[in-house]
């Protein structure tokens, strides 16, 4: 299977350390590497990785190709984030699946907004579209929602999934002060310099979007999640509770409204979903996921009440994400040709 | 997709009331329930579910139907445990996959007893053989590991898998008598009235095994897990350190000892196995699993560490994990045929 990548930063440089150590077993071949400011590289007969991951700026030979001109079977969708429009990482996506290629992205922006048009695309064009890094790096979701809850109906969520906020208040419950615990998350790259997205919750109503729209069957988008800010009381909030023995998480919670009976089938679950610091007592399964740790809990009808933790991932962790997208979509049948195997 | 369902106490019941309530939306149909001593009932054409589950005793018509005439394309074998032979419930097993069926069962010993026979038997027919129940009901694991954690190695796992014992120890740290919880899980069916396979971890010896030899390659029996008996003194401990914010909880601990770098990749991995009462603080993830929860917690190389937790199963969740191994049967493409369908 033929990949092609689009952004090389931390995570597409972790999947090409990943593919290169284990390209023995792995049946993939990197056809392509295009980023927005380090240049570009194609090669139909597969790039050498070892030699790649050395350099900071690639060849660049020829026009700059556009996506759906590139030799591969699946394209894997890395670029920079724009979480307020998803863009312009949901037209690469689009114009990948124009061009019968499967898709497979860490980016959760066009996700959260475009999932209904990506869908359309990817059926209209035979194609897959996966995308299990956007929520919680390697911890399974919608893998494990695939292959351990068929039939059942998820009602209820509640996760931790903003670690740049979760390391800040499990900071202050060892006593380090919010602003000392938010630079050292943007010293390690976790929390952007501008960290707004984080503490006003932008980023986990974009994770909450994605999960209430794909587990859930509703229709929102991340400003109809309620979202409360962390801040410096919300630290000090939690520096109390702390002494007490409970902690203070960020948490999402989505509850979906009971279906009216007669309902239409296609009609979207209703929803509420909300971001913001809960107190958990330590018989909560949620207390103990400290500082970049990340769970979900997820109420279902048949499976009951399931909790999957992920112990303070690193960008490996992201990058294996996008791995088993792409070894789901390389065992499935229908992947190993594009557009020009069929009619 | 045929099943015959080997076995009709609490979960098959569960599951027929399942396979029953969402008939519409399930591939299956019953054709036979044969019980050792309540009866059987086959009919090729689908057995009334409603009806049946109505009855104390099946009508028995004819002779005996053995394993091998059932008119099934997969046995569902759910009948009661022998964890010290794993029989007759292995022997059952032999003999569907002879016939050219699948078989899927809740039933821990034969997995763990005969598990190297079993496979062959299902890969020289051709067949799948699933036991997602056994561990820890609908808690996701094997199902987990083939969907979220491929290419991934598995080097030590954690797991409270024995409801009672743990059932016992959280009651202690509410202030509860050993005797008293112990009892009460008697008097709920969880427990035996002779307690000694969960209280010496016998139980928790067998789950072990299945762990260690499916998700790690070992090859041990239940007699390799060391096990540490959970007594009265083990929960007047629990009562003590629960004063201090502590938990006791019964651990099973595996640990894969680092394969010799030129070992040959036939060989099994060598584990290190226990079972026994650990002191767990509260930012330990397993620390809120508490009462009838369980949980597993994987460490791997390429996924990090992964917890997974199941709160308070019922048999219901039991029936459920069934239910989703039966799924992944039928939807595999060669799920439909059985031996008459081969040259």
């Amino acid at each position: 299977v033929r990949l092609a990548l689009l952004g090389f930063g931390n995570v597409g440089r972790a999947l090409a350390r990943l593919l290169h150590d284990r390209s023995a077993a792995l049946p993939f071949r990197v056809t392509a590497i295009v980023t927005a400011r380090h240049g570009w590289w194609v090669d139909p007969r597969g790039l050498e990785l070892a030699q790649v991951l050395r350099l900071e700026e690639l060849p660049s030979r020829g026009p700059r190709p556009t996506v759906g001109s590139l030799p591969a079977d699946a394209l894997v969708e890395l670029t920079t984030l724009d979480p307020r429009t998803g863009q312009p990482a949901a037209d690469h996506m689009l114009e990948a699946f124009r061009a019968g290629m499967h898709v497979v992205t860490a980016n959760k922006g066009p996700i959260a907004l475009h999932l209904a048009d990506l869908r359309a695309a990817a059926f209209a064009s035979a194609r897959e579209l996966r995308f299990e890094a956007t929520v919680s790096d390697c911890l399974p979701v919608f893998d494990l929602a695939r292959a351990a809850l068929p039939h059942a109906e998820i009602h209820a969520i509640r996760g931790i999934v903003s670690s740049t906020t979760n390391h800040i208040l499990s900071s202050a419950a060892r006593g380090i002060a919010f602003a000392d615990a938010l630079a050292e998350a943007q010293r390690l790259g976790i929390a952007e310099a501008d960290p707004t997205n984080d503490l006003e919750g932008w980023d986990a109503a974009v994770k909450a979007t994605i999960l209430a729209n794909v587990l859930m069957d509703a229709d929102i988008r991340p400003a109809d999640v309620m979202r409360e800010t962390i801040s410096e009381a919300t630290g000090l909030e939690a520096m109390r509770v702390a002494r007490e023995g409970g902690r203070v998480r960020p948490l999402i919670e989505i509850h979906a409204r009971p279906r009216r009976t007669h309902a239409h089938h296609l009609e979207p679950t209703e929803v509420k979903a909300s971001f913001g610091p809960r107190h958990l007592d330590a018989l909560d399964p949620l207390y103990a996921v400290d500082g970049w740790s990340m769970a979900l809990e997820l109420d279902t009808d048949l499976a009951g009440r399931i909790v999957v933790q992920l112990h303070a991932p690193h960008v490996e962790q992201v990058a294996y994400a996008v791995l088993t997208d792409l070894l789901d979509i390389a065992s499935a049948p229908r992947s190993r040709s594009r557009r020009t195997d069929r009619p």
